[in-house]
């Protein structure tokens, strides 16, 4: 029989919207998978069951207002919650209650989403792990979910909930979705509001999500971000594509298992009349994995001047030396790299005009064994830091059995168009392994 | 005799780094100023006397290691203090007391200024007026001090505090600047942290700075920055400059009295041997101000959906006009506004290229009468959303007796150029008014 949390976010919205299906079973099947699975998976730092169920409730009783109308999410817990405890994964906030909402939480429970809890986040966003495992690894050889949106990938690829809050500096969002074999979406820098989640690198830092399903991802950051033609990016099928493999300055860190994971894809799309070809990145995008990595280095040293003077004891050594690279980094080296990034953006804009969207690694390869660490963003930084729209779609399992995907980006503020080529994408993959 | 106050913050923090003057001598003489004038101006929002005089003491008995060492500064009260009531403006956040410093807040601590007290800001840094007053206004004719930066603009020219924080989001810098007859800097976006500052349009928001000189500006953000280039941006003399003056699309606001100012500075520049020439902005830059209105209106709606759910009723009715502003910008207007924005910053890097510095209107004219509303900030809403560096630099007076003056600017990331030019232009008008 068809199990509640099998359903689409957009099938569960429009039953709940209906009246076919009451949001207070949707969230106790949540909170029951949960109760299941998270011993062992590590997903989340607080849940809430009766607020949840209380909400639903009162969701059943009330009007249907918003698009995401008693559908259960997860949000990261580097995002301020009035009503659960926010530790921005950090023993310095440990117990701490924000006295707000993050803007994008607000935007979520407004459109009518129950939070049903905080998802486990690395230490401010970056490199020293939680203890989430792998869903998809199986228990006696854990490994790592990816970070630093560890627990929000890995309760979506346990169909504990089928949409969870997730922020991007380097590869936070693409990366623990390559290693979970769920759908990551980040969208354009500075589509929805950073309001009220920890900085750790504003020109870098962008809210996004993790789904199962492309056009569910396109559904939950289209309505927060008031964006139609994001929210409708996956309805109807375009004509034919133009796709371009970008291999990226990093193509000998990719693994047989990442470079397949591209030939899959690029097959696919060929399947369904895409013309596919090499696309060279331009020049002026060479340096952009250390520009990023400056900036960000730069940003998190001046985000964390407040902590640095009274708590530094409580920072992990990974952190510490995050911290120590920004000193390296002077105020000129840092406007250099932005500098750098904005004369990208234009190449790469040109450079993009004759293609719909271009497919580039998201990952070395699988997940890495074990929980001490999180992976590499190598192939996110410079998407990033261009700002683009990038989206992770799965494309099956390495040599492991743990999965592998390609990231699929394009224009800034071309999401849809983006999120249309993705949707394809995971269409046809799921055809052909049908 | 000279009074302490007097003393440039480059010349104050050089004496008190060789103990020539003790830092309490100088928060001493800052904390009689305000307590003689504010009754009068109302630029303090809260001043904490006894913390700024221990500080002060700990730091003429410890060792000399900033390079604002003993420098008593105001911080702008959308900045949170964790040692002072932040109140952003608005009676939701009367008597709130944030956990933190906001990140530029603890920098400048770090580099040893006292923080004297909060200075008033606008509600949320937008339209609706604190009760300060204009310092260069009669008392039986008051003025605004222009918004939304209103008491440390009024402070430093009341000469309370040689420094004093600022944002920009629209013209919160340089208007107030221009209406109180002191240099503002809005350095390039993105050069300080936002960290701790409450969020109202991050495509926009910047940190910067109300002092006297521009020198003084120059040591404050740069010292903040890490970029010797702009601490040192004033030092030598470069060769001839070539200046264009731009108009801007608004040219026709421009009141006699600010036609004056660019005379004046034009003048005063060719003077110094420089070529002055119209600068044509590019036809990419001819729609900036309205989306520099869309982005602002869009992002505060998103960023205030928290308080919008639960304290609306404590919204003033211009905050709430902006609010509904931004209902009326879809996500694809928004988007569509960021990449007008990209064109334009991209098309005028090149027009510059040939141009040291450009000098611009800063605002319509004088201080409008009256403590009401804060003036238009339709001079400054171009650049800001460029994000190019900006200094006001006062010129003279009116034709009401208040101050005028022009805005320099440039490429973004060229800081120290366009420092430079405002710093010799400053100079050049001291020695042609003395």
């Amino acid at each position: 029989m068809e199990h509640i949390l099998d359903l689409s976010a957009r099938e569960m919205a429009a039953r709940l919207g209906r009246r076919d299906l009451s949001a207070e079973a949707v969230v106790r099947a949540s909170l029951e998978r949960i109760a299941e699975l998270d011993v062992r998976i590590h997903a989340w730092q607080h849940v809430d069951p009766d607020a949840a169920i209380a909400r639903a409730r009162a969701l059943d009783a009330g009007k249907v207002t918003g698009a995401l109308h008693g559908v259960p999410i997860g949000v990261k817990d580097l995002m301020d919650t009035a009503d659960m405890p926010t530790t921005y994964g950090s023993p310095i906030y440990a117990g701490h209650r924000p006295t707000l909402d993050a803007a994008a939480v607000a935007l979520a429970r407004s459109a009518g989403a129950i939070v049903v809890g905080k998802t486990v986040t690395t230490e401010f966003a970056t490199f020293q792990p939680g203890p989430t495992c792998n869903p998809r690894a199986l228990a006696n050889a854990p490994c790592t979910p990816g970070g630093s949106s560890s627990g929000s990938a890995a309760a979506v690829a346990a169909g504990m909930v089928p949409l969870a809050f997730g922020t991007q500096t380097a590869g936070s969002i693409i990366r623990p979705a390559a290693y979970c074999g769920v759908v990551g979406y980040k969208p354009t820098h500075a589509t929805l509001p950073l309001a009220g989640i920890k900085p750790l690198s504003p020109s870098l830092d962008t809210v996004g999500v993790l789904a199962r399903r492309v056009d569910d991802a396109a559904l939950f950051i289209g309505t927060l971000a008031r964006n139609a033609s994001i929210v409708d990016a996956c309805g109807a099928a375009s004509g034919s594509l133009r796709i371009g493999i970008c291999r990226t300055p990093h193509w000998a860190r990719a693994s047989t298992d990442a470079r397949a994971a591209i030939d899959t894809a690029a097959q696919s799309l060929a399947q369904l009349g895409a013309t596919v070809q090499d696309f060279a990145l331009p020049t002026a995008c060479d340096a952009l994995t250390e520009a990023q990595m400056d900036i960000m280095a730069f940003e998190a040293l001046a985000a964390f001047a407040p902590e640095a003077t009274g708590s530094s004891a409580l920072f992990s050594a990974a952190f510490v030396r995050q911290l120590e690279a920004g000193r390296a980094v002077t105020g000129e080296r840092f406007q250099a790299a932005l500098a750098t990034a904005e004369l990208a953006r234009m190449a790469l804009a040109a450079a993009l005009a004759s293609f719909d969207a271009i497919i580039a690694p998201s990952a070395e390869g699988e997940a890495p064994a074990g929980l001490e660490a999180t992976g590499d963003p190598i192939f996110c930084r410079m998407w990033t830091l261009l700002g683009t729209p990038c989206v992770h779609v799965p494309t099956g399992t390495g040599a492991s059995g743990m999965p592998v995907g390609v990231t699929v980006t394009g224009p800034r503020h071309e999401d849809a168009r983006v999120l249309a080529v993705a949707h394809r994408l995971q269409v046809a993959l799921a055809g052909s392994s049908a």
